[in-house]
């Protein structure tokens, strides 16, 4: 952890002054909450990223006219089971009512109102139950309140993923909470599956916007369950100024520990997916050094971390460092076959491309931990970069061979 | 099937004329056969497409340099079992090595000679045993030592790849066979895996280049199991001339035909290697129209039939449309995403972005078959591609979570 964050080990997105929370069931899943809203008690200053899948999803376009009017919104309504993607008219009318709903709900503004989906593409929303859902959603600020929220907003999801961090900015406390969903379809690039981060800072939403593109690209593309970019992904940050920091910018002196605060957050939800993609049983995570540049890092990361076969190397606990280098050698980026270096875990396998002798009961034994870490040195450069992902296991067929049925 | 070919059912890489191929068991893998061998009765001219991955394995080194020489093979050696990849200074001395024992035993020039080896990366060749099994080699011309050979080269195929086709070019019949192996890491990127083509056609190696490189993009480089690119990928083809056509070039009025001729046989081998994924049970032929060109065609194709989620739901034979309409999205492709038509087989399921109305259990009896067409219509211009792919299914986790051991 950067120096100045400090981890909030019990915190969550209502852990930031002024923000509520509830998720409600709303018959859409069989016995889960299916329907969300995170509520600010004034207009928060807002940024959000989104997949750069060309179909994307309804609540998306509704979320991007809304943020676009004032950078500010106050309560993010969210739904699980239905994605609301390729919908067509009656798709982006039924996002738009959403939207419609929840202001009336809560007594502000629409264009004040985020919107979000997930779960199956090509079906319509059931608006009766969606419209009983959000009449039945009263946020508190209490843990549970956090929960139900962050249960409303899962699909094949096994766990919850939430974060908590925080810094102190002009002498001021600054909380920042998290919770997100991932488990499936996940491969971001731009932006990604649906995260939502509260802040208490105090901060314009045009640097908002810039803080977390920088740190989008360095976390959430930086994961991949299997290789699949959504159409409904999104992140979006909702900064209220409560805690009374003079108001943050490039230009302020403790504007490098706020990206890193939202960095630390970021990646935090991005590991949480990553280790919970669908039918995993390890989270995977890629370190590269020596890389032309942090470009050329993070893709060899990423692309290391995406291959089907390196993850099903890594469920069968089977230290095929073969499949490595396979995987670095389809990259784009540019490097000298001759000078690679691989290590998983401590065991160094591969030094300057030659082989090295290394004892195969110890490589199994340490593959076969739930956290696994791949070192890979290009020799090429000072470029360096990260990624995480899961191994590929029958379950994730399991999963994915009838996940509509 | 191009009108003026002719498949020939029973034939192989014999069937040309002045062809002869063995296959024996070396002792590398536990009982299945090893070290095969093409011969040429002469030297035939000779054209290869190589893997695009960096980390390009020894004998693909020493074949280059075999064909750079004078365009002319007599002899191709390969073995399975051991890749031969990134296996630095030892590896390329031992690829030179096998071509050198193969020059001598069938008296030859040395740069007459291509090596290709397939199996494990980063392992070294047992040379002792590929020793031993050159000097067993005995090449005759019945269908049974095609099966030698066929049967060699394979490392986790299930069945044997072939092909057989022929056409009159000049009022003389020119004959076309092929023999490959696929299995996993298969996703082609200009060259593909080890495929062998042997034809009686007179003709230039800078033609048969020209010709092959045209080809293979459309045919070897559409098809995709994993997602990796071997670092093993070849495909060579051999032309010996014995057919006595005038020898081919573009000027020829024939051209066209041959070209044909030989995209019928890669596509027949890529097809086969695509059915015969690891772990597959289908295959899965994506079709696309109405692209702007045939390069977003043959993209969006492969984008479809490349997804994890699309090949899960083939295999549990679930309709979902949507991780169709997600794989075209995430594709750099120039399109409209308000005038897209999928249909799964007969059942049209989008139409302009709408979905339609289907019966589930039309679409799963269709599902259930070993053959799965999809059609993609873009509505944006003339442009088409096609592709080919297999189901992802537990089996393809056995195989691989425990490849090495």
């Amino acid at each position: 952890m950067k120096k100045g964050i400090k981890a909030i080990t019990k915190g969550s997105i209502l852990s930031p002054k002024g923000f509520s929370a509830d998720g409600v069931h709303a018959g859409m899943r069989y016995a889960k909450k299916d329907v969300g809203v995170i509520v600010s008690d004034t207009p928060a200053s807002c940024a959000a990223v989104y997949t750069t899948n060309l179909f994307q999803a309804a609540p998306l376009k509704v979320t991007m006219e809304s943020i676009e009017q004032a950078g500010l919104v106050q309560a993010v309504i969210v739904n699980s089971a239905c994605a609301n993607a390729c919908t067509g008219e009656r798709g982006l009318a039924d996002a738009y009512k959403m939207r419609e709903l929840t202001a009336r709900k809560f007594n502000i503004k629409e264009n004040h109102v985020a919107v979000a989906s997930t779960g199956v593409i090509g079906e319509y929303l059931p608006m009766d139950k969606i419209e009983k859902g959000i009449a039945g959603l009263s946020p508190g600020a209490a843990e549970s309140n956090a929960e139900s929220f962050q249960t409303a907003i899962l699909t094949t999801d096994l766990v919850m993923k939430k974060s908590c961090f925080s810094a102190v900015i002009d002498g001021k406390t600054v909380v920042m909470g998290g919770a997100a969903k991932g488990s499936g379809m996940i491969h971001p690039n731009m932006a990604t599956m649906l995260a939502f981060v509260t802040t208490d800072a105090n901060i314009a939403s045009d640097h908002l916007s810039a803080a977390l593109k920088e740190v989008t690209n360095r976390t959430f593309n930086q994961i991949t369950v299997d290789g699949d970019t959504s159409t409904n992904d999104m992140v979006l940050v909702m900064a209220n100024g409560k805690a009374g920091n003079e108001a943050l910018s490039p230009e302020h002196r403790d504007w490098p520990l706020f990206v890193e605060l939202l960095a630390e957050s970021c990646e935090s939800l991005a590991k949480q997916i990553a280790k919970d993609g669908e039918g995993a049983t390890k989270l995977i995570e890629v370190n590269v050094t020596g890389a032309a540049d942090n470009y050329d890092g993070n893709m060899i990361a990423k692309q290391i971390v995406g291959s089907n076969l390196v993850k099903t190397a890594v469920y069968g606990a089977d230290a095929n460092w073969g499949r490595i280098i396979c995987a670095i050698g389809q990259s784009s980026a540019s490097l000298n076959p001759a000078a690679v270096d691989i290590s998983i875990g401590p065991i160094k396998m591969l030094s300057k491309s030659e082989p090295q002798p290394f004892s195969e009961q110890e490589a199994t034994e340490y593959l076969n931990n739930d956290f696994i870490q791949i070192f890979v040195d290009i020799h090429s450069g000072a470029g360096a970069g990260k990624a995480w992902g899961c191994d590929l296991t029958y379950d994730y067929i399991k999963i994915n061979a009838s996940y509509r049925t």
